[in-house]
């Protein structure tokens, strides 16, 4: 079995001549270090003094230095890195890049960029090291100088559903988000609904605000005034939507539906409106965004946006692999579908028709 | 700061010498082959036949060969093993590894062993190839050819959560089970409840085992009847908590309380009751096992018994590193403690005192 696993090719400390040996050279000499110095900090080796480092990174950089693409086997890995760890949404997304994997005889590395938009040096330093087949960002991105350094290295890079704007030639997987919350807010307008609240995600995030304009849309296509007081932002947590939620319903003109930014805010909602004595749906509508196992396991299982996380995965790893492979995709960027899911977390606002209460616990 | 990385050494082939070239050279004059041809069976390499390969791990295991430690610097990754990725569960985990492995410079390499208990031989192939610092295994072990390949190559393992009965010379970190059954059954019988069932794990995990015998200790210490009708087995997913559950509500004799094997199980018995028009608290009293971030979440919060994921595996990440630096650790298995959190799925049964209604929604 292990026949068809590509092994990594051992030290090519001295194989420098097969990798564009003139520009190695030259930058080697324009930096006053000898060429297997430049190999070093091209394979992410600790033994070099940084500031010689910095004066090799900053050449190759300079030179758009790109090493041959197949002149040195890459590792059977592939690198996903999240903006955090947190709840089932990134399990979604681990499961469908682990299938890809499995199914090319790839293990996946973990990491974590701890909360920052993009990863930190001691992530890219590991990822020169060990030469992952490509790498797989979750919500973050990579900054100039190390978008340089791995395109140097000939390691493709895709962002998954990127929370800023990766530019144009950055590969991306992203969701119709713009459709969905058009999607979730026609649902609520549908329904008889006229004040309608948004407890977003960050407003920082490209999904996000993709969304709260797909809300816009809706509201203004059917005629209803968009009112900036009734959008509020969370942070993708439970917490968020708990604290956020309870600001929304405390007002006097309480909206009669929400749309969340996320099914964990839409949690955090929901026990909002226990709190202050609300049932869901017949005093409150709610919809959220991403469809977590758990959307179907709560009371009342919760009218959703589905996001396929796990085929996004699975499309991101697919990519980075054609991309490994010189294969050049037809687009850089490619969107998959979201759909509503309709469960018992919407209903009619009360006082409207007779058949308010129908959907009611 | 990569300076603090330690950097895997690159190509072994020919340095056999400094392993014990003498059983090395052994194995290879038995096997018939060259030297260089056991070092790449060692290192997973797989450019060796395999019938080859396994005349040489044969004669690996039956001379209990193993590469001497520190003749090789491993790579900077650790292996971490589920049985499967589910759940949010398997997210504190990683969390704790992810945090361990952080502060020691290391990156994850994650897998699923898909189901099975112990991982296929592809997953082998990879560990030896990439030379992990270390390895961890959550509820799922080696099978004793696969412990054999991972001795001989001085790749140290620990397991943690162990399904099975991973021998006393395995390391293992897990949890106190039998304790927190003991106690989940207490809090019950201390509110009054007599007619407790148990909705478990998977009846050949012994994590489950122990915390049904938990459960039968406390009944038996406290007088109360051990029924094996109301014991019932999951496994460990949401769905088998709803079926199971209907199952032991809709008796005639059903109980007043019951503990599940862990929260995801009792978020389906929570549905199972719902269907059933029964109220939690007031008609049925319910304890999980893990407390997950929705185990506060959901309604009524889920009163469980606190298992220290992710300090369990930061224990087990920290234990793995040691047996790499060669430090015996004092005890080759440990337990960290779980403990009751209450919350508002418990009360006294209905009928009881006057306090029965307290706590009810």
């Amino acid at each position: 079995m292990s026949a068809t696993i590509p092994q990594p090719s051992h030290d090519d400390q001295s194989g420098t001549a097969g990798e564009g040996a003139a520009t190695l050279a030259e930058i080697a000499r324009a930096a006053g270090v000898s060429a297997p110095t430049v190999s070093k900090v091209l394979n992410g080796r600790g033994d070099v003094a940084p500031a010689t480092r910095s004066r090799v990174e900053d050449l190759l950089r300079r030179h758009g230095y790109q090493r041959r693409r197949g002149s040195m086997q890459p590792a059977p890995l592939l690198d996903l890195v999240f903006h955090e760890l947190e709840s089932s949404w990134a399990m979604e997304v681990i499961r469908g890049v682990e299938r890809v994997a499995g199914q090319e005889g790839l293990s996946v590395v973990l990491s974590e960029s701890a909360g920052r938009l993009s990863p930190g040096q001691t992530w890219v330093d590991g990822v020169l090291a060990r030469r992952p087949t490509g790498v797989i960002l979750v919500l973050s991105g990579l900054d100039p100088a190390q978008r340089a350094q791995l395109i140097s290295r000939d390691i493709p890079f895709v962002v998954l559903d990127p929370a800023g704007d990766p530019g144009e030639d950055v590969p991306a997987i992203g969701a119709t988000n713009w459709q969905g919350g058009l999607a979730a807010t026609r649902h609520l307008l549908d329904l008889g609904h006229t004040r309608i609240g948004v407890l977003g995600g960050p407003a920082g995030m490209m999904c996000s605000r993709a969304r709260i304009d797909g809300y816009r849309a809706a509201l203004e296509t059917a005629g209803v005034r968009y009112d900036p007081d009734l959008v509020v932002s969370g942070n993708f947590h439970h917490e968020a939507g708990y604290t956020a939620g309870l600001e929304l319903l405390r007002r006097p003109d309480r909206p009669t539906a929400v749309f969340t930014g996320n099914d964990l805010q839409a949690l955090g909602l929901y026990e909002a409106a226990r709190e202050l004595g609300l049932s869901i749906p017949r005093d409150l509508s709610v919809v959220g965004f991403d469809d977590l196992p758990l959307a179907t396991w709560i009371s009342p299982p919760l009218t959703t946006v589905r996001q396929p996380l796990t085929e996004m995965a699975e499309a991101a790893a697919r990519l980075v692999l054609d991309l490994s492979r010189g294969r050049e995709p037809s687009t850089l960027r490619v969107d998959l579908a979201t759909r509503l899911v309709e469960r018992s977390s919407t209903a009619p606002p009360a006082g409207a028709s007779g058949d308010a209460a129908a959907g009611s616990e």
